[in-house]
């Protein structure tokens, strides 16, 4: 965008509207003629309205968000939406986008899974949804169960994040904090028993919902939208659902003679887990590792799926493992760029640093960026009553930070 | 949207792609044919892709959000975006809206502002930016001069929610915490001092920043863009400079020939303030009020500005005041709708409901919701370990909710 589309010719004055100042400085203390001690008026910005193209710049627009916008390639959406989907790309540096989905209802991908999976719960007539998840999906099937009118269970662990406690609560779920060796026994009851739709995986080696996986494929399809088919995409990946989505997505829009190829998918895992990196190298379906230490809760997967080794293989992709200190790397590096995501969000672009030189140099990258940093487990923090800083304190922290005038 | 924009022909399994099923039941194991004890395979749905129009389909979109759409309009955007803007509008009930801003880059409508704000920091030419605020706008602040590559000084209250706190961090920001009254003092000795550039208000009663709500109008363009001119839209009102964006751009589309009115503007503020509602009441530019008790710290301001009055008269509408019961029970109806927002980002839903039967009946009604619950104060909760339930303690708890299969 050029600096020049703006049409704004000045500074008018909100206290008396025939007073005009120049468009810079900006006035940041309101308008200095018509002020009083007692009373400051703001100004507003002026334009040449003369000068607006209104037909162009008002046209209607598709739905902004809400997966019935790719209705004929999705399960039909019985469930009603909440604008899910639809989030920007945003360019990190010349050719690396990140694709942010904490921009979804709540703050995840796992939106545009729960608005298929609990489609799927209403077609099925279930009388409600049941979940075991101490994270994004679990927040994620509630909010959709509320929209959709149907009683949501959640069995969490003992460890659930501060965050993810609160809107599992505030969505009016049913909320069972059970230990995590007693979740899986008690969703495959009060499904059998009770007859709730399952939204989370109930086998062996995952397999998930039948219907979820094609949510993710609108990743794809807003990304080839917005930049067509780039080089690679860096995918967080647990069990591997996502990384499922977006590669089906791209061979999507290759049957449908839209694109040519598919970019490569790279399965961007903890190091504490690596079970898809693990299936790939045994040459099996799925692999069952045990889990290491990681703050990374949302990706630290005991067990994957034969989706992700599906997408891995017919992309022509791989699989990168990442610990905990590059993802806080990668962490850091998005919120320097004003994007704060969750630790495991950052999996997508700690796996592209982590090729350093061998990153992919044909084409744009996207890194998917999955939910939002205050998700986190260490989310919450406490301070002390602060004490007021004399003008040299405050100099001094601003002198320490480079902040000189 | 109809059922049948679904081009989704069966169920396929990934195990043997020659094995398929029928879109009906979901299969949530998996493929029943191929898994066995040891593995088991997904399935994955199948569409008639011949029969889906591509073209048309996938057409390309001009941005997913980012305030450059909107640039004619703007003062010159010199700060690059993040992707704010372009929030869904969900709705509700029949002809009720609520305008999500939780969809921002930082989960607030304070991005749209600051965009425009940094964009004036860039122009002006600033070493930094200063910003006095424990909230949604010192956050956003943050994340925005982090893009921008500017210092960013925070002077926050003693009482930051855990989540600002956090993201403040993250950002780079340098945040000091100071008493309430420090905050002031110090932003402006910040500014004359250093040079810093504020993008909080300076003046005695509000002003704020010249260009910061130019952004809001966004928010009218995007609501005119979905459903047209509404009846009414419902604003969370602290200083009223939301407020005066929604208006102003409502304005500017009727200046521009679009539109042949103007929504009323419903000012939505705490009952433990109402300054805006006492400037009216006494017929003056703007007032001072003391704050009384509430949770909803985003909107409980001891100020209002003139921008609030103009938006209010000039539109033909009121302010509302609401106090925290009446935004919790709002908080409750958007959260069991799917929208888990701050107890102040629920103001605008308060406001309407408090008018009960005097609601507007003459056309749809948007309720702006500015931000998400995860900012709340008391949002991080702590639980003592579960042990493992009985299965009657599970069917108890679950019947209490209702469901009984």
């Amino acid at each position: 965008m050029a600096t020049d589309d703006s049409l704004a010719t000045g500074q008018r004055s909100l206290g008396d509207p025939a007073l005009d100042y120049p468009l810079w400085p900006p006035l940041t203390s309101g308008c200095p003629r018509t002020s009083t001690e007692d009373v400051s008026y703001p100004v507003e910005v002026d334009y040449a309205y003369d000068k607006a193209d209104p037909a162009d710049l008002f046209a209607p627009v598709r739905a902004r968000g809400g997966l019935e916008r790719w209705a004929p390639l999705l399960p039909p959406l019985l469930a009603p939406g909440l604008g899910e989907g639809a989030t920007p790309l945003v360019e990190l540096e010349p050719g690396v986008y990140v694709k942010d989905e904490s921009r979804n209802p709540t703050w995840s991908h796992k939106d545009r899974l729960n608005r298929c999976t609990t489609s799927a719960a209403v077609g099925a007539g279930a009388p409600g949804i049941a979940v075991a998840s101490s994270g994004n999906h679990g927040a994620s099937a509630a909010a959709y169960a509320a929209r959709a009118g149907l009683p949501c269970v959640v069995f969490t662990g003992p460890d659930a994040p501060p965050a993810v406690d609160a809107f599992l609560n505030a969505y009016g779920a049913v909320v069972l904090p059970v230990p995590w060796e007693a979740r899986w026994p008690l969703l495959r009851q009060v499904v059998e028993r009770l007859g709730l739709h399952p939204v989370s995986n109930l086998t062996t080696t995952h397999t998930g919902h039948a219907y979820g996986p094609e949510g993710y494929k609108t990743v794809a399809y807003e990304i080839f939208q917005d930049v067509g088919v780039p080089s690679a995409v860096f995918v967080p990946t647990g069990y591997g659902e996502l990384l499922f989505g977006v590669w089906k997505g791209f061979e999507e829009l290759r049957r449908l003679g839209l694109a040519d190829r598919v970019p490569r998918v790279f399965a961007c895992e903890s190091a504490a887990s690596g079970a898809l990196h693990r299936a790939l190298a045994e040459g099996a379906p799925a692999a069952h590792v045990t889990v290491g230490a990681s703050e990374a809760y949302s990706i630290a997967s005991p067990v994957s799926g034969y989706r992700g080794v599906l997408a891995v293989r017919g992309s022509g992709g791989r699989t990168l493992t990442v610990d905990d200190r590059q993802l806080a790397e990668a962490q850091g590096e998005l919120a320097l760029a004003g994007l704060w995501a969750e630790l495991s969000a950052a999996a997508g672009l700690a796996g592209l640093r982590s090729l350093g030189a061998q990153a992919p140099d044909d084409g744009p990258v996207v890194c998917v960026s999955t939910s939002s940093g205050f998700k986190d487990k260490g989310m919450g923090s406490h301070r002390t009553t602060p004490a007021v800083p004399t003008w040299e304190e405050v100099e001094r922290r601003l002198r320490a930070a480079g902040i000189t005038g």
